[in-house]
């Protein structure tokens, strides 16, 4: 298995931390987002990501987008240890957990949609972050409420779940940008709990083979 | 079953199309987005969905929000007819088309992100018309480049499946924005077939009951 991936992407980390709980080797190919105008935007990469972002994953020569679309893929050839429940409704709050994230959150500040915020609207640094912080706290508040209700020592009960792979990328992101965190307690806490994990710590964008130096 | 839903929100369309090729029966409860600060706002709804969106599906009592969630819920439920194909890869190509959409196009161009616009930046309707094309032209390009090597009939070869759920909100979306389409033949193909279906017909926000008299 090949992963295409960006040490700082969080739908890149989801997929580390998904191929680690499943015990799957991969080998890592960086793909910088900034460098030379975005290398996601490459002319072979494109072929394997026509939406020219990462992560991509490819398996038998055949490449897989999106976080979501790779993690299901992973369950399917991979079922042990299990990032879903078996139960349909229990698998449902699991997914929709993941979705609160996925796309509740994330798309709406990427690097992409920043830059038109600064083309468009001439967004500096400052209005960018704000803006990060405002979805971030708009979608941890629905996430944090959501949780309470189903979290036990991780995101569904007492098991680790796909949630739990969107969950620590969500929160090492919220730090980054200084999204005060307090706030959030149930969201911590599993955070907490996830991150003593093997799986988890390997995954961190502080060590992957494209970390800089200094970061 | 109930579903609240919104007749011109493409994920509560999304999810009609999918209860209607299941066969599944369920009760309209309309959720008004604009009317009254936004129903979705309301403390009973916010119950049911912490994400203050559309659609939630209410079945045996237990609400599930995000329509990714809802659609994998109701293949648990009722397999048949599939929205997704057996084959993990085959189902991973479905899942990421999903998503191009899900994930990527959607959620930068719902109504409280251009509220946002609205609010930081001044933007005007013109403006905010522009940024919708401008994202809907983004994934639009990456889903006909995608579903050109897996199209038939339909998204995924010559069987109605979930993308299909998805493409033709997202192309009725297109058309009321006045997104131009015509560059977009696999999906268009694949609309007009889709829309010859019963199951497509009944879920179209022109025949929902809360349909203004005027749309």
């Amino acid at each position: 298995m090949i992963l295409y991936n960006y040490f700082r992407s969080s739908a890149s980390h989801r997929v580390r931390i998904a191929l680690n709980i499943k015990g799957l080797e991969y080998e890592y190919r960086p793909v910088h987002l900034l460098n030379n105008g975005g290398e996601q935007h490459g002319e072979e990469y494109t072929k394997l990501n026509p939406s020219h972002e990462v992560p991509t994953l490819v398996h038998k020569g055949r490449a897989i987008g999106q976080s979501m679309a790779i993690l299901d893929y992973l369950e399917r050839i991979q079922p042990t240890p299990p990032l879903f429940p078996q139960d349909p409704y229990e698998r449902a709050v699991v997914v929709q957990a993941c979705e609160i994230m996925n796309s509740g959150i994330q798309p709406i500040l990427n690097l992409r949609v920043l830059g038109e915020l600064e083309k468009r609207y001439s967004a500096d640094a400052n209005s960018k972050t704000e803006w990060i912080q405002h979805w971030m706290k708009y979608g941890l508040t629905a996430l944090e409420t959501f949780l309470q209700r189903h979290a036990g020592t991780y995101c569904f009960g007492n098991e680790v779940t796909a949630a739990d792979c969107f969950l620590v990328p969500q929160l090492v992101s919220g730090e980054r940008f200084k999204v005060p965190l307090a706030n959030y307690p149930t969201l911590n806490r599993v955070r907490a709990n996830c991150e003593k994990l093997e799986a988890f710590i390997k995954a961190s964008p502080l060590r992957q083979p494209d970390t800089p130096p200094t970061t």
